[in-house]
């Protein structure tokens, strides 16, 4: 992995990542960020308990914008600035231009709750210069490459002291609330455990406390020993839609061993990870034949410097149809209550996708 | 308050409420529930420690009839069947057709997870026998009598043993996933707290315990203190943008003294949150001069027989849009991690409902 890192002439952080050196004479892209007004604020909900992030200059970002304008794509024409500069690279990183979070943060509004600063990182991930592109429809060692960019943004941002954890996801398709096509995904670095990574945390303590073996990896072993509802099985890494399911077509991908980071992977586990990944990519989008809207969510261990061997790394897919033309709302049950009704058993998922054959 | 019960020849419970005498002759509907296949199971997801319901059958529930066939409009006619009969009533209240919790669950299939009967109940409370009316547009004592009824299928709810928790919810519009337009909004009888409302109410006894009051009553004294999110303030109920929103637009209503349940509200906390509720539906239609969609959910203590003067009984408006023209979308850092990020501050949310004016 070749990375060459560039400040852009606003402050913000470029890193560019590639397979094959990178020219040292790669310039910064020459969009700016607002220059003031980027102060977002966290206030505590009291009663569910969790932190609420307010960044109310979000409401001007870009939104699906005409091709022409695509922030995303490599430019060197001053009067046509974009994020990415042009030359050969594969994938770039660079901070959001409207961040949920932010370093930055400061002087957050007294409130009749407790308020912080939004301390955090938000960061852009470009998948491919490709605007047309999928991620699943890059080549197998391109998307080893994104493995191990998520490694190292998750050991760079674990490094400053404010991130406890650092989630990688992608949102895909207008289904879920896509701004941009261009492939990419987001990066955010929290200044706390958010709930959903704490929970699971907690139980995976609690059980590696029991039996001392990790949680995930003692589901794994079950789902491989029932194999109705895997999707991918390689040496290192499988691909299953879990007994669990919360969404049609949920699908989840993690190596058969723990491992509490992506930058704590093995070469032959980043491997094999890439061919599971690529491969429910592709049954995804051949299953309808149609580009298949998902949120991709990768879970690590919190990043606080401790020993996380109950913790084990893997993918969540949220697939927001629950039928060719029928979308799942979340509504009175899940978003109210927070118990998830699936109008799908994940064994007739799994073998709808499992049905898929897919070739590279 | 005026109840007739009735046994539909499938087997499933009709209640009509009235603010008038109900005739004892008005018989039941002829719409059938399928006589087989309903038996929702229950698994649990060991990573966030909650239960997952599995309801397969609910793929062919109805979906967006045309008007000519809605089954929520009084029929006396046998070749047009529907849920409800003709007749002199306000309100209807029956079984869900495609319940995901239903008394009726057993033999739960085997998994490799923890599962059980997806015991409880789904019913559906429809408001008024006019299809085009709206919720927000009946009169004040045809809102009170809903209350009423809430009130009333929450004893009725948790006399049956298997359930802990009853929630009263409204998903209103097509953007939250609405597939019948005729008022109406649904009730959980759950065989568990949910999450949720586990949560809630962990945080209530937590700050019952420190300070001998109801929590989210200190809250209001706080925000009626500071006024500026104030959308409604009666003598006895209170309408406002939380400080600690999570969407644009939010809005709670309670009453200003914790009352653990619908059922437990005195006549004169009845009215003024009938007044209340009123406002705010009001409020949300004129905003952009069309119907406003929304989740609504009344929270309340859970129905374990024990005292909770820890718990304060509210609800809760989530409304899809962050603009008039965009809607906010839950994508990675809200569902994958469970931090809101909200584009908008409750202050200027607040500020914009305030100036709306309604007269009723």
């Amino acid at each position: 992995m070749y990375i060459h890192e560039i400040t852009k002439p606003d402050g913000r952080n470029l890193t560019l990542y590639s397979r094959r050196p990178i020219a040292r004479n790669i310039g910064p892209s020459l969009l700016s960020a607002p220059s003031e007004g980027i102060n977002p604020h966290l206030r505590w909900h009291p009663l569910r308990g969790e932190w609420v992030a307010y960044a109310a200059y979000r409401q001007g970002r870009t939104f699906l914008p005409p091709p022409e304008y695509n922030p995303f794509a490599p430019s060197a024409d001053p009067r046509n600035p974009t994020e990415l500069p042009t030359g050969d690279y594969d994938i770039a990183v660079f901070d959001n231009r409207f961040p949920t979070l932010t370093s930055a943060a400061h002087n957050p509004p007294q409130s009749i709750v407790v308020t912080r600063p939004a301390k955090g990182h938000c960061e852009v991930v470009v998948f491919t210069q490709d605007p047309q592109g999928s991620l699943g429809g890059l080549p197998l060692d391109h998307i080893e490459l994104l493995l191990q960019v998520w490694g190292h943004r998750t050991e760079m941002l674990s490094a400053a002291k404010q991130v406890q954890y650092v989630l990688p996801f992608e949102n895909r398709g207008v289904e879920v609330g896509v701004t941009l096509h261009h492939p990419h995904g987001q990066i955010y670095g929290y200044p706390m455990v958010p709930p959903v990574p704490q929970r699971i945390n907690d139980n995976e303590i609690a059980h590696f406390g029991t039996t001392g073996r990790p949680l995930l990896q003692d589901l794994i072993a079950a789902e491989l020993a029932h194999g109705e509802r895997v999707i991918y099985q390689g040496n290192h890494a499988i691909a299953f839609v879990p007994a669990w399911a919360r969404y049609p077509y949920e699908v989840w991908i993690a190596p058969v061993e723990a491992a509490p980071y992506l930058s704590a992977l093995r070469s032959e586990q980043r491997e094999d990870l890439a061919r599971a990944l690529k491969t429910v990519l592709l049954k995804y989008d051949k299953l309808w034949q149609r580009p298949f809207p998902y949120l991709m969510a990768w879970y690590q261990a919190p990043t606080d410097k401790r020993p996380h061997p109950e913790s084990h790394l893997h993918a969540e897919f949220y697939p927001p149809y629950r039928t060719r033309d029928k979308l799942k709302y979340l509504a009175g049950t899940e978003l109210a209550a927070g118990l998830f009704a699936n109008d799908t058993l994940p064994e007739d998922t799994a073998r709808e996708l499992r049905s898929v054959e897919v070739i590279f």
